[in-house]
């Protein structure tokens, strides 16, 4: 199958799946075209995921799909932007029907939940690798970034924490097979929060998406803000599965474990009392920025947590 | 070195070479922030080059940087936009620094070169390729697309065509060293036609970048438009340096030869009259667009050329 026919049985189906007048120019042509409505600006951002490093060896197609399309639309609700489109570079060894059928198949499905639609890309052949760059807009300006958290600020994380780590670690063991099936799904099926990114716009003073754990990503805030924070692990939300199953140690899951693609937020307090209930309820306060410099645990002797770092794709391989 | 390291030290200074206001925000946060001016679309593109495949192994890292962003920018010359910025998703083996010195020098120069600037990007451990996409602007609705060729259009190509393709064939060949250096150049160091693109637009009926050879590039055109197409092999721009070289072999290059990056244009007669002598000097006519369908040349008793196709990634790879 030559490159052309690919794009055209495969992909070119998924442009046409959002009746939107952003999209004016879709998959065909040397370029796409996007207007971008008056009044708000383009959002952007380029993930990578690779074989052997980023998912595992013979990963479902259908799931690496979803979870590629997952992480790179979780940076848009991370700076509070409304999705459009996406661009596709697709590289692997070669174009075997059923993989194909079974990625597109996976990629219509994310993209129709998540609401943004293909807008372009490029297949090529070579290692199993995929880049997803994701296009949303903002009001003009409004854009959420990691540089504006300030001392006093609460620090809050949408969801529960760690399950994906923590489903990954108890995969092979005799333990928890129906809690280990529930948290894997959340490793496989990431939902990245985009209506409550939207919802923080003009609200939260900085915000960040936990792809590489609650310390790393929360580290990027206090270092682009110049702040410090204080962090009671004991309010870290944590699902009954995750505790079922690893009991004390859940607490390092939450804290180090990436791939939940929750948001972790900081705000004023005067703006928490003012949030809709709805978008309360699906944050929960874990602790404080501070001016001083650091991230520092309360509620287990101020032990210091600056220095444990998160997933870094140059130090370790999973 | 840990992957933000790396970017603060060699992606980060690339984000502030365009004094543009078009970049709200650049490298650093979950995304990117590009404002689009009131009547402007926002084009782009997104190719990847494959080690092996695209380039050969163990490329000049220079060269590789200059060449995947020349052919990725080469996107938005034929939809005639002005250059913005771009997002490079860079995967690597190991990040060894002498080459990811030399790389991001050669990025640097064009970068500036071309008048884009680094907006964002991803690095990522695995086998060596590159992913860059390109984003552009051209006035609401004015794009010049594949799709637009009518009976009657004149088919123009820029520059001279085959250069790239002729100088990899003689590089290992005893003959015409001097030649085969000046030809070389033009496989490492393309040019993006964007002035000429952007002066095409309201003039040209269609327009693609050859990259894969003109009959192919050609093709795309035609089956876009729906129409056919006459070209004049005798017509085809041909440096004297190729002609030297490859004699009577020097069309085919010029036919099947991708790399260039030159346009294939397709305008109605009436509009070249029109056009500034700088433009019109920029190009050469070669042929001329039909209703009936299939490319054929003139000159050479009517050949059929349509069946001849260029270069696919999963059909014939480098």
């Amino acid at each position: 199958m030559g490159e052309f026919e690919l794009i055209q049985r495969y992909f070119r189906p998924l442009s046409h799946n959002r009746g939107s007048e952003a999209l004016v120019l879709g998959i065909g042509d040397d370029c796409a075209v996007q207007r971008i409505p008056q009044g708000r600006d383009l959002v952007f951002s380029i993930d990578t995921m690779v074989e052997g490093v980023h998912f595992p060896t013979r990963y479902a197609p259908e799931k690496l799909a979803w979870r590629a399309l997952a992480a790179a639309t979780s940076d848009l609700a991370a700076m509070g932007a409304n999705p459009v489109c996406f661009t596709l570079a697709l590289t692997l060894p070669e174009p075997g029907e059923p993989w194909l059928d079974a990625f597109a198949k996976g990629l219509a499905t994310a993209s129709k939940a998540f609401g943004i639609a293909l807008a372009g890309g490029d297949t090529t052949r070579g290692a199993l690798s995929l880049s997803i760059q994701v296009h949303g807009t903002v009001p003009c300006g409004e854009a959420i970034t990691r540089s504006g958290a300030q001392g006093g600020d609460l620090v809050c994380v949408s969801g529960t924490l760690g399950d994906a780590a923590g489903a990954l670690r108890y995969l092979d063991s005799e333990i928890g097979g129906s809690d280990v099936s529930a948290l894997l799904d959340r490793y496989h099926h990431p939902v990245p929060r985009l209506e409550l990114g939207e919802a923080l716009i003009g609200v939260a003073s900085a915000a960040i998406d936990v792809s590489d754990g609650l310390i790393a990503d929360l580290g990027h805030i206090l270092a682009s803000s110049d702040v410090g924070a204080e962090v009671d692990v004991y309010r870290l939300p944590l699902s009954s599965a995750l505790k079922r199953l690893a009991g004390e140690r859940a607490v390092e899951f939450a804290l180090h474990g990436g791939d939940d693609y929750e948001l972790c937020v900081t705000l004023p307090p005067g703006k928490w009392d003012e949030l809709d209930e709805s978008v309360r309820s699906a944050l929960t306060v874990i602790g404080r920025i501070e001016e001083r410099a650091g991230l520092r645990a309360s509620g287990t002797g101020q032990q210091e947590l600056v220095n444990l770092s998160g997933f870094d794709h140059f130090r370790s391989v999973k």
